[in-house]
């Protein structure tokens, strides 16, 4: 059986999880606490030496990390991964955008909160939420014409952005001025077997 | 013929320039200065919404944004990407570890350093500079064992980790620590139709 090491906070693992309660594959999850330093123990580390959470391990031991490397080697094959070249390529320029310009804003300010605001982290606060806020500006005006990322149909491209954005007021993030990425967010979580974050 | 909005600067233009040239295909360079803006203008927004180069615009004139995705695009079907499910995978970690745990330390650094440490950037250098170190540090132990990121063979993971690792002196990062890491940077650059950064 797969196995995966995760932390039930982390909406990069959630990406994961989301999509293995979707495509109904059986899995063991292996509790990680983060917050406890347990993703940088040796042992960890010989799993992903990157020292982050989620790690899918497979049957033969083989490990594979990055949440996004994940979904799409789970999700080859499957209905949440377009066949064709070009939208397989616009699915992925939608999973680096969530890495580059969505994660290191809308996710971490959450953390922050979360976990406590330091006066370095409060310095840095201003300039993080308006990078967040460009972030799903960009989102509301893909959405404006168009009802999932690509091709017109769910796949992992909104499973991974779904992911921290449904989370975002955790961040203190107001998606009130982001209507047709509200209405996106119920379509997700409208699909058939969704599971909320904080299910294993 | 594909046209490619880059900045000849860019480690991320670079990546695309230099896969293009080994894959020999032609394409056309259309010059992107990002600091003057330029990738922020309305003309530019209509083609990358998030206001990023390098864009890659195809014949029917879509756009593709996101190096790594673009990378993707061309390199599906050629020896630049494994076909099996598992390397392939393995593929998308490193590319997703480059743009999330390397060039937001490794790139970003660089880009101050060449257009002025201002008070804000002075108090964010330390750790820049610390998470930088312990990317390349998981670059070094990986190449320890092996030749190249994934499946011991030259793919676009090298490319994509090649393009700021080797130009990472001038961000001040020291690669004399890393000499597992600096045989690999002599290993690419000896690849066939391998062209430097500045070249267009």
């Amino acid at each position: 059986m797969l196995r995966l090491h995760d932390y039930l906070r982390s909406g990069n693992g959630y990406k994961v999880r989301l999509l293995l309660h979707q495509l109904e594959i059986p899995f063991e999850l292996v509790p990680v606490d983060i917050e406890k330093g347990e993703s940088r123990t040796p042992e960890f580390l010989r799993r992903n030496p990157n020292g982050r959470i989620p790690v899918l391990e497979l049957e033969d031991g083989t490990c594979l990390a990055e949440s996004n490397a994940i979904q799409w080697y789970l999700a080859e094959g499957t209905p949440m991964l377009p066949e064709a070249r070009l939208p397989r390529a616009q699915v992925l320029q939608w999973l680096f955008f969530e890495q580059y310009s969505h994660e290191p804003y809308i996710a971490v300010v959450r953390h922050w909160l979360h976990t406590g605001l330091t006066p370095e982290r409060e310095r840095q606060l201003p300039e993080k939420r308006e990078r967040g806020e460009a972030a799903l500006a960009v989102m509301e005006r893909h959405f404006a014409t168009r009802a999932f990322f690509v091709a017109e149909r769910y796949s992992i491209a909104d499973i991974a952005l779904y992911a921290y954005t449904h989370v975002a007021h955790e961040g203190g993030f107001d998606l009130a001025a982001f209507p047709a990425l509200r209405r996106w967010l119920a379509r997700v979580r409208a699909e058939p077997h969704h599971v909320p974050i904080t299910q294993g």
